[in-house]
C-alpha cells in the first residue's frame, strides 16, 4: 500500500487493544481513532488505555457517529461483541458512510447462519454505499472452516470432514471460564448447559454453514453436544483452581448431516491445562475423499494474536473487493502484512 | 453453477487425461473437446484414449485453433508442458478468443519468475479480451506456496518460513525418474546436475517469488542445491531397481534470502520408496513469527489427483474474476466441486 490506510478500531477490550497495537506497529496503517462502548473509558488516551507509558494523543470516543465523522477512516475493525444482533448497529453506522467493516464478531463469520434477514440487510446497505463488510477470526473464520475449505481445493471428491481444535483456557479470565463451565461439578455443568449459562464454543453454526456452502452441500441439520471434561487431577491457572472430579472445560462437538449421514464433524474441547492429563493442544483437519487429506499442528494456532492478525491482514483485501457483504471464501487469501516489531 | 460450463482440455497425457476424467464426472461441466499435441493421437476418440471401453464421441484434435473455433469453450485447461516458453502460444490462442485459461504448466504458477516480459504480454492479452489466465497445481501452486501464504494470514509478523514436501516417485515412469537421477551412481548424479540432465523439482523460483510477493519481501537471491539421495538398501519399483550405493532420488533445496538472511527455505526430496529406509512422505510447513505456525501431514497430498482437482476446482473462480493474468493469490480459494464418482 503506497499510502497509509486510515483505520478505526471499535472496541478496546482484549481483542480491540491487540488490533490497535498491531495497526500502530505496521507502517501501512494509520490508527485514526478508537471507539469504546464502555462509557467509563471514553475520553481516555488510547496509549494509556493500551497500557503504554506515553499517551498517543488519540482519545477513546464513546460516540461512534462522531468518531466516524471526524476520523473519516477507510476501514473500521469491529471488536465489540460476538452476536450479530449486537453488532449490526455499529456495522451499519460504518457502511452508511461508505466505510468498510472487518468484524471479529463470531456470528459475522457467516451471518446468514444466525440471521439471513440481517445478512441481506447488511449486503444491501454495503452495496448501496460501495462498501464491504466481512467477518473473520481464528475460529470461526479460519481454523475450522476457511482452512478446511482451502484444503478441499486439492480434492476431486470429498466424502466427509473432521476437524478438531484443542486449546488451553489457562490465559483466560472469569467470563470465558464461566462460559465453559470450568470449576463446576459435572451435574452443575449439565444444568448450566440446559440453562444456557455454559455455552461452549460460539461459531459452529457459522463454520458448518461455510463449509457446506463452499462444497455445495445441503446441510440438513446440525447436532451439537456439550459434555463436561471432568478432571482426574488438580489443575490450576492464575484465575481458577479445580480439584479432581470437577469440570476442567467443555467438549463441544457439532455434527452436520448431509444426505442423512454425518458429513462434517467439528470438535472443540476447551479446557484449562489439558497437559495436566497428558493432553496436547492442536489443530487437526482430516478430509476423507479423493485424495484423503490430513494436516495437523501442535500447539494450536493461538486464538488472540491470530484473530487480531487476520483482521488487520484482511484490510488490503477489502480495499480491492467488490461492494457487499463478503465472507472469507469470497476474498483472496489474507497474508501477513510486512513491518512491525520484528523484521516483518 | 446453473448451466454446465464448457471446458476443453489441452493435453492428453497423464495429467490431461486425469483432468478430462474429472470434468466428465462432474455435472457442472461439459467436456467440449480435447487437444492432443501428439499427432499420432489426433482423430482418436477421447473415451478410447482415456482407456474406456466405450467411445465418447469426442475426437482428439491436433489443430488447436480449429478446436477452439468449433468447441467455443468458456475455459481451457492446459496440461501440455511445464515451461512458459512452451505454453505461451497455446495460452494466447485461447485468450485471443476470450477463453479463460487454467494452466498446470509449473512456470505458470508465477510467470514473472521465469519471464516478466511473457507475464506482461499474457496480462495485456487477457485484459484486451476480457479473459483470465492463471496457473495452478499441487506444487508449485499449492503446498509449498499458496498454503504457506494462507497460513501467514494468522501472523502479526513473519520472521522465516520453512516448508518441506517429501514424496515417493514409485508411481512414476522413466522420464520423471531420469529427471531426478534415480539409478545413477553419485558421481554421475553430480555430473547430471552440472549438465542439466538431473533437474530436480521444477517450481522453486515460482514458489519463492509467490511467497515473497505475498509477504511484501524483497527476494535478494535464491540459492538452490541438488544433492543425491544415496540408498543404503535395495529399492525397487515397477520401472526401476537400484542397489545400495546408487541414487534413489534428488534432495532439491532452495533458500531465499531477504535482508541478507535466509528467510524462506523450501525442501523437496524426490525419491523412490523413502520408506525403504524408514522415511515417511509428508507435507510440512513451519512459520517462525508471531505466532509460530506449524502444520504437517503424512502421507503427502498426492500430486497427480491434487493437481487435476485444483485445475478443475478453479473453474468457478476464473469465471467470476476480473480480466488479466492472475495467480492463486489473486483469487478466492478454490474448494472441491460437488458431484462425481462418490457422493461428492
Amino acid at each position: 500500500m503506497s499510502e497509509a490506510v486510515r483505520v478505526v478500531v471499535l472496541g478496546t477490550g482484549r481483542m480491540g487493544s491487540a488490533i490497535a497495537e498491531l495497526l500502530l506497529e505496521k507502517p501501512g496503517f494509520e490508527l485514526a481513532g478508537a471507539f469504546a462502548r464502555r462509557r467509563d473509558r471514553a475520553g481516555m488516551d488510547l496509549g494509556l488505555a493500551l497500557g503504554r507509558a506515553e499517551p498517543l494523543g488519540v482519545s477513546l470516543e464513546g460516540d461512534l457517529d462522531a468518531l466516524l465523522e471526524r476520523a473519516r477512516p477507510a476501514v473500521a475493525i469491529q471488536a465489540t461483541c460476538s452476536r450479530l444482533v449486537d453488532a449490526e448497529k455499529e456495522i451499519c453506522a460504518c457502511l452508511t458512510r461508505g466505510i468498510h467493516v472487518i468484524s471479529i464478531a463470531e456470528e459475522m463469520a457467516w451471518p446468514a447462519a444466525s440471521s439471513p434477514e440481517c445478512a441481506a440487510r447488511l449486503d444491501a446497505l454495503a452495496r448501496a454505499n460501495a462498501a464491504v463488510a466481512v467477518g473473520t477470526g481464528v475460529n470461526p473464520g479460519f481454523v475450522l472452516d476457511t482452512l478446511v475449505v482451502a484444503l478441499t481445493g486439492v480434492c476431486a471428491q470429498v466424502d466427509s470432514i473432521r476437524a478438531r481444535r484443542v486449546n488451553d483456557l489457562a490465559p483466560y479470565g472469569p467470563t470465558v471460564l464461566h462460559s465453559q463451565g470450568v470449576g463446576l461439578a459435572p451435574e452443575a455443568f449439565r444444568a448450566g448447559v440446559e440453562e444456557g449459562a455454559v455455552v461452549g464454543h460460539v461459531g459452529f453454526p457459522e463454520s458448518m454453514a461455510m463449509i457446506a456452502a463452499a462444497l455445495g452441500w445441503k446441510l440438513e441439520r446440525v447436532e451439537e453436544s456439550r459434555e463436561p471434561i471432568v478432571s482426574s487431577v488438580r489443575r490450576e491457572t492464575p484465575h481458577v483452581a479445580i480439584e479432581p472430579g470437577q469440570v476442567a472445560g467443555c467438549l463441544h462437538v457439532a455434527v452436520g448431516f448431509v444426505d442423512g449421514r454425518p458429513a462434517i464433524t467439528l470438535e472443540h474441547p476447551q479446557q484449562i491445562r489439558p497437559e495436566a492429563e497428558g493432553g496436547v493442544t492442536e489443530d487437526a483437519i482430516e478430509i476423507r475423499g479423493r485424495p484423503d487429506v490430513r494436516l495437523a499442528g501442535s500447539p494450536e494456532i493461538p486464538g488472540g494474536v491470530a484473530t487480531a492478525a487476520l483482521a488487520v491482514n484482511l484490510v488490503p483485501r477489502v480495499l480491492t473487493a467488490s461492494p457487499g457483504l463478503k465472507t472469507m471464501l469470497d476474498l483472496p487469501l489474507p497474508a501477513a502484512i510486512p513491518g512491525g516489531a520484528g523484521r516483518g
